[in-house]
């Protein structure tokens, strides 16, 4: 066996167990620990997490205490550090490791952790099902491949630590990503002070294995709500006119938010993804609600979804004399690929083992809210890139059967370890 | 000839000249000069029309100057008094007589005597077309038997004059009944001070000729409203997103208006009758409008009705940024027949040559704002009596086709001089 | 301790066990084998359950073979006769019993036994948690007195038994009323064969202890359903035209089904009481569902709110090219209680010791499925009546804190059974 | 006075006269013949007009006879030819000139000649009114300067019949723009025959005076249709179930039309600009119609937009039982100018007099149906290119104070002559 293949079989350890324990947004507990963990046993400077790395009243969508302790128990019962349990509370989750050697650039990278409410196919076409490390947590699911971009991270610093460069290196473990929850938190934090190039790196995204993208662009602008009506129930057979229904207004709320007018200057989006309400066929409905979201092409565009998305709402309570409460759920900005940086990964690439053709850019379509932290870089003079990661996936994101090659982690490792060696080389100067 | 039948030719001629001449809602110039007229030939104590009549910001939906000025000036062509046109202005049509006798009962007569915006029948199987009566306003009709109406009264009058009795007979022409426009003016003025009893009549009503029915319930309370939303225009190819939509409004709007909950303590209704909105294809529409009605079995439940639409339009202007501006276009309220009043008028149709069959009651299903003149009377201590008069009429109401079988005037004479002369005797106080 | 007392005492100790194991439509399994133990502890000459007394196929929602396993299973644990609960099977519940005494007329008295899921009220100032009675079946509760009905058909069979008649007496305990889905199986079986006489009762009503009303109508015609949409899920930032948007079309139903226009005959209603769909914010739906019910003043009513419903349903599948399947939960006809019948127990009631007043009809405003044996009994020439039986209930129906004041069972019992005694007397026909 | 100048004056004469005459789609009788005059005054090979360059099932959108009547009425009287008038017939107006100078490539230019349904302003400010060439045709204006665009057709032809070339010139001017009727029934015709390179103008756009745009792109494809919603008028109060309301259909329709899911692959559009229905506010209504649009950045987008409006159409005349009838009013698909040949307009461009500014492509955001015809030459194997010629304009496009700048005539003229010229003498190929 070859050092290579030993430290290949050390991440495949490390996927595979995050695989087995896949967290939901903020619940990421086991998750959080094993990696603490990792970091703990090299040889890095500084190793934060818990409430240092968030800014509290910036976390988004935080689950109920009762869900938090429910995940707590989970990761206690798999084997979790209890001192570090402790430290990350009610879900501040996440870690961030840091690197100083000195005079240089600092280079940041940030990886997601989180994993999905789906249940994970069992059958042994399915290659975690087969080869045994299907999700012990029934339900849930790392089906967008976050376990595989932990380990990259992980790969990253190990790299960077074998190599020689001056500057600082910062590794971000980031939580709540999938419900665009937790990226806001980390980028309003310190973590990012002094960030000269930012990289972050998705796996899959319809790219084969094989493919990179270097600078992903194209990220709508998202913001994500729970709209709750409140009326009051009646017998609707007994007497229709005590209530005020609040599925009415649901549904006139659904009908024009659907509706709001299209904007010449780019894509916007609009979803009621998750509705429900009311409680027997024979009761006028009291409450109901429902989960939406509003995109743009442009953060300016999602915020004109958003102003009219809620002169929708206010106009549906008023007709049928329901209050209204909103909540948001979780936003993220649009962000652009940084082209001077993305062409460094894109030069990288190209000299990669693995790598047979390289995109210098392509448009994600969907939200991401790594955003936050790439508009953070760039608004204080740094650059940020967003670099995908082609692997031969057999189910689609967010599917029951997706599955990453593992082998792409490796190839992963090499083209962003070898970006953030280019960036302390200063090559991203020279571009 | 008997003096009976020069009479009732004196009625057909009456009937047909008005027949001729259908004037809408407030534009009744010719049909009152007319009246005025056959008024002034008889021995009546007090004639009074115009302003005198009316309490001005009570008039509803009255029509513009323009539209008001060329029914005057068709009024002037069919050889309308000039000195009676400038006394009723603005379209303060209808009129008043008064007969007074002494000590004794205040009873009165309301009749309505505006036509509809229908384009009357002209082949020969119609009467009027057949018989050369048939509407010279083209576009106009008399289609709900008002004409009949108008000589009823002059009938039930001349009735009086020829008999004995002691107290005052009030004949109310009423303009506006169309659009439920004119009770509200006509109730609110002194014309009812004093009156005991009140008789309102109704030709038709899916009754056949023969039947009477001697206290109509049911009326409807309604109210009529136009609701005008105004946004914003822009291309709808190039900046859609500058728009605010006043059609979009306006559908939100007719979807829930006829949404609004049933009542469990009776039948309401909603309809939204007219619309229109915008200019071309390409635009979006800045204006938009909605002519629409609310009714209850009882005021209040029209009153629930409304509160309702109010919000349900308020809301739907939110939704779009759109403004709104609701006109009171007409209104009535509900009414019951006093079943005293009615019972003398059952008793006396039961003694009527011509009448075949008399029902205590029936109900409308309609509105009618003879009830804001019942409801007067009844609130100041008198009764009120809606009667309704069968006749055969061949097409429904409101249709091209319609039209009463003329005897069936001489009928709703008979009844309704009989049960005010019994009112004079004295009958409701032994009822 | 009287006799009577001790009695009173059986039926307060039965009452109160049912009211301790509220078990819901079809899984009224516990109750079921109680009942059928007291009626085999009586002289009755026949006790039928099982599929014997239903028929099959007209069965309406009855809920999954999961479902009724578990509720069998809780039956078992508390105490249910194995070999009844093996009669029972996939829920056919409810039991007959017939006293069969020879030549005379047939009288039937039917009473429902099942409960809601409604979670019981559980402080002391709710007398069946003071008491020691409260639900032992958590989140299910008799709050509709359908352990007291069940209790007042065991006393009036017990009355009988004592007491002299001729002819025969069909005991009828109902399953699954409250989701309108017992009655028509019940209905359609030979249970009712040859009944003169029906006789349905239910307490509370809005009417205090002490009165009665002698024949209820005004059942609104009802039919429940549950209506699923389903189209495709997509990405909705990444694909929105992908999908086909269940929730979109479920919204334009729910619109569009309560903007059914009102009818002139009498009254209707729509309901949208319970409706959900879709998973996630960023997630086209691609299913939904809505369980709705219409309901009319006559069966006809209501079928021209289901016919109107049907197209709606159709045309908001359509819009969205969604599927659509249409599932019946429950229905009911409208009836009318037979005058004669009526004015017989009017009779009994004012000579009823605790009755202080007695209505000769009252109207219900809601529904019932009674009305599928009532109308079964009036279609074959006999008389149906549903009798009100007052009660001061703390709480109102179906909700938490409903209760019946005990004495009142005793005070049905006398109505219910004098009622029986004298139509087997023959007083019906002397009416 | 130098030549050039006399030139221009009779250009002028003919823009202010056609500016005067301003003529609806498909009702450009005065302007047909006057523009036939001018061209049958000057040395052309051709010129063809009437059915003979139509392909008549392809006209979409023509009015009816009365109203094609009027306008040829009109035109009669500001004294077209007689002879000319019969020809055009039933709405067959625009011409077509060739120019053959033998072997060489074939060059077209279109220009469209109809105006809009706008009242022109009529204050001193707005240079029409001011210098005596106001429309005559009160209520119709010249308000997208199509004046202009004949005109500038008219100078071309001049310029090229001075010039020495080898080949075929065609030049096209084309009704029935504005309402998207006209073009496809010249592209199906055999007018475009043969055609190597293609080029249409249009002046403003919101660029300035001195700015051409060589090549527009970003044509929205377009449909435009009526869809009439036909069901059964009731009384509102007395019958409400007795109607199929057509407002609750097109309400319907509206809502959901605009609800139509977004495209991920490109912009789309929708809009309902002008809607009625109705009669009464107490008649159900019994008809409604919706004048709208879809529109997409291809014309798959187009398409699709349309296969969802046309089931959302069904969809909302099955709910209410109304039946529908839609009628397509005018399209137009999305279409690009030929890279190449735009590079032609761009280089004469900036070599001519009045030009400061020259823009390879900018995007129109609209829809037009010259790419119909662009379209044509393209699949043909020719090129096409859509230029846009730079005026200040006071009023914006659609405005009732548009205007151009007269001076910018002569500088179009001289762009796409020498765009033609530059064509004929092969430098499309040298491209």
């Amino acid at each position: 066996m070859t050092d290579h293949e030993a430290l290949a079989d050390s991440y495949q350890t490390l996927r595979r167990d995050l695989h087995r324990h896949p967290e939901p947004a903020w619940c990421e507990f086991y998750t959080t620990t094993r990696l603490i963990a990792e970091l703990e046993s090299r040889a890095v400077d500084e190793v934060r997490y818990g409430p240092d790395i968030h800014v509290p009243d910036t976390r988004r969508n935080v689950p109920d205490s009762e869900t938090l302790a429910e995940w707590r128990e989970r990761a206690r019962a798999a084997g979790a550090s209890e001192d570090v349990l402790a430290e990350l509370g009610e879900g501040f989750t996440g870690a961030v490791a840091v690197v100083d050697r000195g005079e240089g650039p600092t280079v940041a990278l940030r990886v997601d952790i989180d994993a999905l409410p789906i249940r994970e196919a069992d059958d042994d076409t399915h290659q975690p099902a087969a080869a045994g490390f299907r999700s012990t947590n029934e339900g849930y699911m790392h089906a967008c491949g976050h376990d595989a971009h932990a380990t990259i991270g992980m790969g990253v610093l190990d790299r960077l630590l074998d190599s020689e460069f001056e500057g600082r290196f910062v590794l971000i473990f980031q939580p709540a990503e999938e419900t665009i929850a937790g990226g806001k938190s980390i980028a309003a934090s310190d973590v990012l002070d002094g960030v000269d190039a930012l990289l972050a790196a998705h796996i899959g995204l319809d790219h084969p294995s094989g493919e990179i993208v270097a600078g992903i662009d194209g990220f709508l602008a998202v913001r994500q709500f729970r709209a709750a009506f409140s009326g009051e129930s009646a017998h609707a057979g007994a007497r229709p006119e005590a209530g005020d229904n609040a599925v009415q207004s649901m549904a006139a709320a659904i009908q024009n938010l659907y509706a709001i007018p299209r904007h010449s200057a780019g894509a916007t989006r609009v979803n009621t993804g998750r509705v429900g309400g009311g409680t027997a066929t024979n009761i006028v409905p009291e409450s109901a609600f429902l989960d939406g979201e509003v995109r743009g092409e442009t953060t300016a565009l999602m915020e004109y979804m958003w102003e009219h998305a809620e002169r929708v709402l206010d106009g549906a309570a008023t007709m049928y004399d329901c209050g209204i409460d909103v909540d948001l759920l979780g936003d993220a900005p649009s962000a652009r690929s940084d082209r001077t940086l993305a062409g460094v990964v894109a030069d990288v690439a190209r000299n990669t083992v693995g790598v047979d053709r390289v995109f210098d850019r392509d448009t994600l379509g969907g939200s991401e809210d790594a955003t936050y932290l790439m508009n953070r870089v760039d608004e204080t003079g740094g650059r940020a890139a967003y670099v995908g990661v082609g692997t031969d996936h057999p189910g689609g994101h967010h599917t029951p059967t997706f599955d990453v090659r593992e082998s792409d982690i490796r190839v992963a490792i090499d083209v962003l370890a070898g970006a953030a060696s280019a960036v302390f080389a200063g090559r991203v100067d020279d571009g």
